[in-house]
């Protein structure tokens, strides 16, 4: 039940990726690729160990090697069943030896290597104690487009998470929210994420009224009202891939300045998605939802990023952000995810996930982005 | 729902703990330490963030000075949640300010600091870069028994999480194993210990035959036959704290040999159990258990260490392992858990969580430690 992802690739998907990514390390002067448990490591290999723990799992990649999978002897039983097991080879290491000396012996001296960002702080001290010659760099800063572009089959499924996402949407209008709780909203739309095919879910966000005015609250035990503004945002992993999508709804009738503001939040996020095509810088993306809400004269209540990455996690480069400069590319899948937040008041966002095409983007989420009114 | 742990401890409780740890780091010589979201972060705030992502948010205390969280702008509000909240100062930072240079203006820019096990090396590799004069201790190994030694209150958590466990396997033995697949019986416990009051089960191993054979085998989909011998080791959390026991269960009547391999494993348990008390180094209570088991002949097939302390987690120091010489001090709380493990057979663990007493020790799990017959 543990061990493998539940993706449809094969040990020589995991070969070639592996080998793209070590020659991706040699194009950016690094001697080699350090990946911990977690995203990179189920993309790269298909393993993720039972637990993350203090004990050491680690993938090296390095330029003209074969792969190396660093592993507790405990769990190589496990590493060896994962899809890309027969790929690399397993270095086993059993409680009491250190693995920072049997990891130290697989890398080059004096070499600078790119290292998962959520590599434990212990497991990266543990290497430069051992290695002081050694210098590392974050993945995400060395080689941060790694994981970005998705081929056919990784956009085959993220599309096929996203669909079964807009499914709980089209569910959950019709349920009644008026005289509920937001957890039992979450729940609901939880466990409609299963029902539609997600094996898990990273989060149902539910913010009614002043909750939804802070953009990561998840949901509280407050109880929804007729005239409240909810923000639904939610998300989980199907087949292995991400969704994540925001639907802003009403309890009832509107107010003219609700309507208002989530107009100018769907005009925004309208804006991004026009903005998206080869060669755009991901900045743009965010100037151009920003823009609108600027205008409109509610720049200051515009307090997040406009979108992130999507691939075998819900949140990952590339980001659509002030002072991202890396041009979009065919293949690139991201949130375009722009809101209002009325402290005390109410919040609106409104997200799909968008993909790169050769000629502008794709939208993986189609529900209506004009505002729902719910019981 | 998020933003805060499930334990009743109060603001002054955090204070308390906040001023503690940093009078220890103060006393090995620290400038301070740098807490990330995790274990450590929730036992000293109170303070569990939404999900542990690239956005840095980290607690750091410094003698003389008072707390300061760093936090996301927007999980602020969440963070002014906190049970500990009140009794620390939240430095907020936005989408696309430099994190690390917020951080660095807390620093002694020369000092030497502790950083938690599970901080994420992108960060450690951030503060690196700003901070060229520092120098950084993995948490664990700078301040190993910070949480070890538990209190009046914690150990009442602890014994409670415990007693839940032992309903659990009171119910899960009488439920029938012949023809049903692993992850049935492990759904049957994961539902009993939420049953009995968890709140997250962290794991349901269920290796039965074979599968017991492989220590961190998890469960699958193999069909249990009578003649099997299960593994079912099991635990999670219950108001914070954890559980983790192991009991060894057999379909049907076992043979001379199994019956023998569970006598062995038990006798080695009772006598890492026995070692316990106040002043004896760790690695006693692993030598305790390992020598019943190579005396019998069986020392090649027992390939981990005997056990791992328990608290806010299921795992931390300290741990009884070979090499580990921290003496025992009454309230640290930790598993003793020898087992067998003969490849391609089956395998023996019994574990129970015990806790160190003025005068010796107590357990905290008491269901039979006799090999129980199931259907």
């Amino acid at each position: 039940m543990t061990g493998t992802a539940p993706a449809p690739f094969t040990a020589d998907d995991y070969r070639a990726r592996m080998a793209r990514a070590a020659r991706a390390a040699a194009d950016a002067g690094l001697a080699g690729l350090l990946v911990a448990p977690g995203p990179d490591m189920v993309w790269l290999t298909g393993y993720a160990p039972p637990a993350d723990t203090e004990r050491l799992t680690l993938l090296v990649l390095a330029p003209g090697r074969d792969p190396v999978l660093v592993v507790p002897t405990l769990e190589a039983p496990d590493a060896a069943r994962a899809a890309g097991a027969s790929a690399l080879t397993l270095r086993d290491w059993t409680d009491g030896k250190d693995p920072y000396a049997v990891t130290a012996a697989l890398l080059d001296a004096s070499g600078r290597f790119g290292i998962s960002d959520n590599a434990w702080a212990m497991h990266l001290l543990g290497l430069q104690r051992t290695l002081p010659g050694t210098s590392y760099a974050s993945l995400t800063e060395a080689l941060p487009m790694l994981r970005a572009v998705k081929d056919a089959a990784e956009l085959e499924l993220l599309a096929a998470a996203g669909a079964a996402a807009d499914q709980a949407f089209e569910e959950i209008r019709k349920v009644a929210f008026a005289g509920r709780r937001e957890y039992e909203v979450g729940a609901d739309l939880a466990g409609l994420l299963r029902a539609f095919g997600h094996s898990r879910v990273d989060f149902t966000i539910v913010g009614s009224g002043p909750n939804g005015a802070n953009p990561h609250h998840e949901m509280g035990d407050r109880l929804i009202e007729r005239g409240d503004m909810v923000v639904l945002d939610f998300g989980g992993l199907k087949d292995g891939y991400g969704s994540d999508t925001t639907r802003t709804v009403h309890v009832g009738e509107p107010s003219d300045e609700e309507r208002r503001v989530h107009d100018i939040v769907r005009e925004a996020q309208e804006a991004g998605f026009r903005a998206v095509r080869p060669g755009v810088p991901c900045q743009e993306v965010d100037r151009a939802a920003r823009a609108v809400i600027a205008e409109a004269g509610y720049g200051e209540y515009f307090i997040h990023r406009t979108g992130h990455g999507i691939g075998v996690t819900t949140h990952e480069p590339p980001y659509m952000i002030e002072g991202e400069e890396q041009p979009l590319v065919p293949g690139m899948c991201f949130s375009v995810e722009p809101g209002i937040y009325l402290p005390g008041r109410f919040g609106v966002r409104i997200e799909d996930i968008v993909t790169v095409t050769e000629d502008g983007g794709r939208r993986l989420n189609d529900t209506t982005r004009e505002m729902v009114i719910v019981d």
